[in-house]
């Protein structure tokens, strides 16, 4: 939580903290600027204080709304420094980084977050290290602060995760709606409403899409809506000239978010339409089974990759092959079993079961857990996810209010 | 252009690039993908060679979609690596790059690219740096090989922006008829259609925002509509619970992208309803002075940034103070002519006037011009903005087909 910054950074031995960048496609930054909607801004905090905001005149009404202290940025005049260094802009960023952190009285160590070109911001830092020996520029390589920070929720950001999950459950319920108003045809694929031809996996995304934005929501990272051997295939969004058929498995994962960047949602059911052949019952039996397996266990303190060998063992004892024996299987359960949900649809914890992942459930943390299981030979797959929270009080609140009923009657 | 991929690399002396981090955000990867929808990837491209795409397994087939050779990072074995390692992270991300690179010959000048968080992006690639020495890595700091590939569009990409310019035109029509629709009260306020109050802005916002979605546009990074006061604060989006009223100025600077995180478009007008006090009309006249003046002057060849110096010198003919004797100022001229339009709403080539602005344009580019007045604390603004097309040819199209009128009659 934004109330951990000091915390974390006292753990990291850091003096200060420095958030940039432009904002669009920045969850670090958009954390730290409460909601303001600034193209650009560095935010610099140095340990126990209030952050400043270094913004262009041109927002400073927009910066204001942060509530920190701004400073326009024209105060350390980039455009003369720029002058000064003979148009070398590598020259100029570090003298106006300087000037920064000399007005602030930053020194020591100092994290940089918010995403930048990779190569530009090596070239940067590489430069600043060099040039400013009262700083020592500390680049954190995994699990870094912001992201301890964001992945650990307080009332508000489950309040807002909470009701884009009761909209996003909303867009499932009357995408089933939209499926069941279809006829069938003899062939025992859907028709098309009004013109003459099959209703198309096409048509569906279409009408979800529209549904997402009706709910303020925007799907910044799509959604999966994959039938037959699509859904065997985890990250396949769907072929779009598809007819819908009954009988075949539909994989719908659907992860939209607020409306101009804000919090995702994410929850994933698997439906059969008019009925479901054995096979796939069978399937889906040993998914539920997983989901209700891996419920029963969630503790607050227990390592995240605890639940992913957990869910590997499940599946194996049902004869299923699993990235768990075999980390290149293309068939049977073959990702991760979830991750933290807030500003990007994947962050922290991770489920990852390997060495370096030491996250353990924590209260304040929103996480899926998406076990599922594919056989794109066989022509079928299945996938099960819900979005959680687990409370102060270390309790697990399912934040996802749908039913997981396989088939839907048509 | 991507075609232009390898020049640029030799003009750069660099022997290979790495193009990765996550999609979604990530325009220089996003430019490599040719239009797949994958979470994440890795592009290996050697000088002359064609790229590698590097990806998950449960992507494999959305990768496909690239047209690229497709490795899956399987092969690789960061689990195994990570085992190796002892869960160090740094240390493992390093022995698998090394892997991708001994795989694939890469050595000498690599340049890296694609957005990622900064200090994860120094910490990495100074070991990588460090523990390579067959790799000297290239981190370029400003115009670097991406962007300038990107500067200028091929024909596929302005069919793209063109098409998004026709749908963002449609937008501001519907705008404005949307606002014709209304009725005034005696105070010059507008009524709101069916409830017992004014219309305000945060009612044509919501408007606007389905009219983008309508038009299967996205606002990723918003828009403005702001009157008044606001209108003389160029990135003030406009206050909610303002009224609208006649005779006051209303900015209107849209810029939506295709939806999923496509190409953008970019245009402004300044209206007023019903009618146009002398003071706007005088702003109004001097910036369509300059808009015709600018435009008059396009030529392939020319520095970017003698536009700026040109708008600046038009003004303070005209009594303005600008950005060009005052840095600091915040009435007047007060921000950049213009810049690139495509993946990112601002992207190279930058009109801004500084010794290390070296740009000019070149056949190819698609960017902005948009001189503004700004008069805060007399409660105007000005604004009007075309995005331009510069062809092989060397003539400029406006893409942009939408009148200037100020004064919307009511």
């Amino acid at each position: 939580m934004q109330r951990d910054l000091d915390q974390l950074m006292a753990d990291r031995d850091l003096d200060a903290i420095v958030v940039s960048g432009k904002t669009a496609g920045n969850p670090p930054l958009i954390y730290l600027l409460n909601g303001a909607h600034l193209t650009q801004a560095l935010v610099v905090k140095k340990r126990g204080a209030t952050p400043h905001l270094i913004a262009s005149p041109i927002e400073r009404e927009v910066a204001a709304a942060t509530g920190y202290p701004v400073i326009l940025n024209t105060r350390y005049g980039y455009r003369d420094l720029l002058g000064k260094h003979g148009g070398d802009v590598l020259a100029a960023s570090v003298a106006y980084q300087r000037a920064i952190f000399d007005d602030l009285g930053v020194t020591g160590r100092v994290g940089f977050y918010g995403y930048r070109d990779q190569g530009s911001a090596y070239a940067f830092l590489t430069a600043l290290n060099a040039a400013l020996p009262a700083i020592d520029i500390v680049g954190e390589s995994d699990a870094n602060l912001i992201e301890a920070a964001r992945a650990t929720k307080d009332a508000a950001e489950v309040a807002r995760i909470r009701d884009v999950g009761r909209r996003t459950a909303e867009v499932v319920r009357q995408t089933v709606s939209f499926l069941q108003a279809h006829t069938v045809d003899a062939d025992e694929t859907l028709r098309h409403a009004t013109e003459n031809r099959a209703l198309t996996i096409g048509d569906v995304h279409a009408h979800i899409h529209r549904l997402i934005t009706l709910q303020g929501l925007e799907d910044a990272e799509g959604f999966i809506f994959a039938a037959g051997r699509d859904a065997g295939v985890p990250h396949n969004q769907g072929t779009l000239d598809m007819p819908l058929r009954l009988g075949e498995t539909i994989i719908f994962d659907i992860y939209p978010r607020e409306s101009g960047g804000g919090y995702f949602f994410d929850m994933t059911r698997t439906f059969c339409l008019g009925y479901a052949p054995e096979a796939v019952m069978d399937l889906y039996q040993d998914v539920m089974g997983c989901v209700a397996h891996l419920k029963a266990a969630l503790q607050a303190g227990v390592e995240t990759r605890t639940y992913q060998q957990m869910t590997c063992a499940f599946f194996e004892e049902r004869g299923h092959p699993t990235i768990g024996s075999d980390p290149a299987t293309l068939e049977g359960y073959i990702h991760s079993l979830g991750h933290g949900v807030g500003l990007d649809i994947h962050e922290a914890p991770s489920f990852f079961d390997h060495v370096g992942n030491t996250a353990r459930l924590t209260p304040g943390h929103v996480f899926t857990l998406e076990p599922g299981l594919y056989y794109p030979d066989r022509g079928m797959g299945c996938r099960i996810e819900d979005t959680l929270w687990l409370d102060e009080d270390g309790n697990v609140s399912n934040l996802t209010g749908y039913p997981y009923d396989l088939v839907v009657p048509m």
